[in-house]
């Protein structure tokens, strides 16, 4: 199962931190990490995994995946810029949103309009995205959700 | 000038005749109206920008475009599904948004991430969407910002 | 109708007459025409067209349409680089190809791929292209085509 | 380093072989391998890769990904069809092409438009494809190219 997690390039300390140990217990559950590729929450979530043995995608926007974090097993650089995100979405079986902008809310409103659930922490209080308390939460529903 | 008007596939008839008097209002001012070209606000629009003898162009989603309105003098079948929804941000210069649910969402979140303004009527409360009070408002917006 | 037309940015003075009496002839049908936006082919096929009084649009690989040529009636950035081409297709009912290299020959072989017929004017000579002499013969082929 | 391997859906058991093979030595250089991830020439270098340990992604053409061969480790489905070729290609730094058809023809010249390496095996006979006899050969100049 691939699980999507989408958030900002840039966050806090704290939003990292939570974002790593949200990567840490989706590779924990052996599932497939997809996401945007670059820094701040994308690379926490991959740091997080890579620390528990996960395997971690990115779909980057640019051409030559300058941008990617150094925690990718798998580069997909699209030259598409932001237009990226919807592969976010549609590569996800579920979606986890951290935090985030513009840029995470146009995902967190594809992923809905495409009727893919979407767990929010710390994010955009949008009508319809389950919001959680912490990582564990999140964890704990994708596997209610899909068991 | 391309001005693009995204709002969901079904709506009112409050909303519908808002959208139809904003077509006819871009109509007006010889601005090409670039849309979604589908049902709702997407017909509204268009049918008001004909009412004017105005230039309809609908990015669709499908392949053969069997959900076009009627109202379009430029089909353009894409084929990706919602994806195309930021295509109809990419070709706009500026954005309004009417009504509308998660994917005039998504279109409205993409504008603001890739710093195109985007003005709202009875849409989304989302920070940075620049509220009017009906069309003429964001007509007049238009104007003032593109002078 | 749209017709596609598909060619390089750069040609010889007689491949783009031939482009520009392609357009002009498209025009008289009164389809419309779809193409890359650029110049070369593309820009000597959209004045033949304006001549004529025709509709013309083009799908453009950058976010901000520079590259644009002056005969387009619709602009239409899609910062998505040559991967617009596949845009260039999917919007258009058929296609006729006029010289042009790698870019073109992508054209060719993603329109043959989605089952779309494609008509070769002193282009590549890949198998399924309907070979023709001269834009007059192109557009009679499309008349029986479509009739 | 991602390697892309293109080629058809249906396959002559020959060609299936060749990739079978092509894709055991891929994975032996540690590369990743990129491909559309269905059946035929793609089901054959996955498997292949796998046989030695490789790591597979297949970006596809679906929604959801029921056309994903068995030798997947991640499944990217993209819902865009056929355009999703050009994924392949942008998300490859290299490509190897063995037989194929119209699809395949859409990723070499795509790749070749995007000045990207290809290598062909038993494929089309297009200007500008570096022409191997035989897998080892193809994997001999991508060291040769990489190193």
């Amino acid at each position: 199962m691939n699980v999507g997690v989408v958030g900002g390039y840039r966050c806090s300390a704290a939003v990292y931190n939570a974002a790593k140990e949200l990567g840490a217990l989706i590779a924990k559950e052996e599932w497939v990490l997809i996401c945007g590729g670059g820094a701040g929450v994308m690379e926490a979530v991959c740091r997080g995994a890579k620390s528990n043995g996960g395997l971690t995608v990115g779909i980057l926007p640019s051409y030559d995946g300058h941008e990617a974090n150094p925690y990718l097993d798998v580069k997909i650089p699209t030259g598409l810029g932001y237009a990226r995100n919807i592969l976010v979405v549609r590569a996800s079986d579920i979606i986890v949103a951290v935090d985030g902008k513009y840029g995470t809310l146009s995902e967190i409103s594809f992923a809905l309009n495409e009727d893919k659930t979407v767990i929010g922490l710390e994010t955009w209080g949008i009508k319809g995205v389950v919001k959680v308390k912490n990582p564990q939460a999140a964890v704990n529903y994708i596997k209610k959700r899909f068991k």
